[in-house]
């Protein structure tokens, strides 16, 4: 099985065996993603960039920005799963768009002629 | 191979190709990553949690709204590729933690013992 | 003095005092306040618009909130003065442009034709 | 009268006149404070901190970012209106205790440390 699909389905799980079905409405799971996604900034805020490639190597920085992660995909998997959508097939659809919209030849190097990669 | 891993992958060249590498520091796509889940967040505001569950049923927001979770999904995948955490493995492990800390007998059905979920 | 120019004073001399201005760029400060927003919308995640309209009535729920608040006052208000914006000047310029976009007979009761208020 | 309650009253009228304010509980102002703060986060996504010290400079961002500040600014005034919450007296509390916990002697040039400010 597919390892979004599978991971959707277990966490389908449980949120029915602890009965949080209800809590869990694509409004609620939204601000739970946005809540999650929060923590994560907070861990980069006062980072320089250059710092920020490093976060990894700082056990305890590195682990909780690991969590965060998890987190963030945990909410958007239950979100996506919530909301019956395939989310590879639809970044897929999203990265022809943008292959189409921002050409090779034209777009590269700069970030003042599109927002890099989305 | 793996869905995640060829996803990055594919996201890894588009950048490439396009020399926008050195825009995708953890801090700036930790940025994206939030003002895309800013844009999701925007589509559900004004409904009631009980109209959310319907937002797919509308044409136009629900394309609006299955965009938003690809872009999500490609920001979270490029950052988590950047910083060398494996999504999937990162997910296991959180909801191992959360199986052991919100048991099924004694967590059921609240939202205030637990946050739900994570 | 006014009350918002007064209550930057503050926080830039707040910063001064402890060398902290050079964390303090525009980039870092709107992180910071996406953090904060973050840890705002924790707080509201799992209840309902009408439970979240009795949010102040739990002394504990309620005191979050009100920290919460706070801090995103205190780094829209740090961010705005290190920007050069005047944010109640800036305010009025978004009602007024408001005021004439959705008219009271126009636009009454309906989220649809327009977001509630911005 | 005082700035922010001004604001607020004005903001109060806007809504009642169009019969918003049935959508203004407080948890659709926080996601739309969410939201607004996402678009601030997409101007300066980008930038490095450096760049966004400049970030007014240019005509057009500088707008935006004025703009964006203004509705968040909007947003926060109207939920902590909503909510029966001072934002000044609240930020008050929050820098006194700052000022308690972050001493200029040990507190100096650290980010380590201390977060930045809050």
């Amino acid at each position: 099985m597919e390892e979004i699909k599978q991971l959707a389905e277990r966490l389908r799980e449980f949120a029915a065996e602890r009965d949080w079905e209800r809590f869990h409405t694509p409004k609620n799971l939204t601000m739970a993603l946005s809540g999650e996604v929060g923590e994560l900034v907070a861990e980069l805020q006062w980072l320089t960039p250059e710092e920020s490639t490093e976060v990894m190597k700082d056990p305890e920085a590195g682990a909780r920005v690991r969590s965060e992660l998890a987190d963030v995909f945990i909410y958007l998997t239950r979100l996506a799963d919530i909301l019956g959508v395939d989310l590879l097939s639809a970044a897929d659809g999203k990265i022809r768009e943008h292959e189409r919209r921002y050409g090779v030849e034209t777009h590269r190097g700069s970030a003042r002629k599109a927002p890099p990669l989305f």
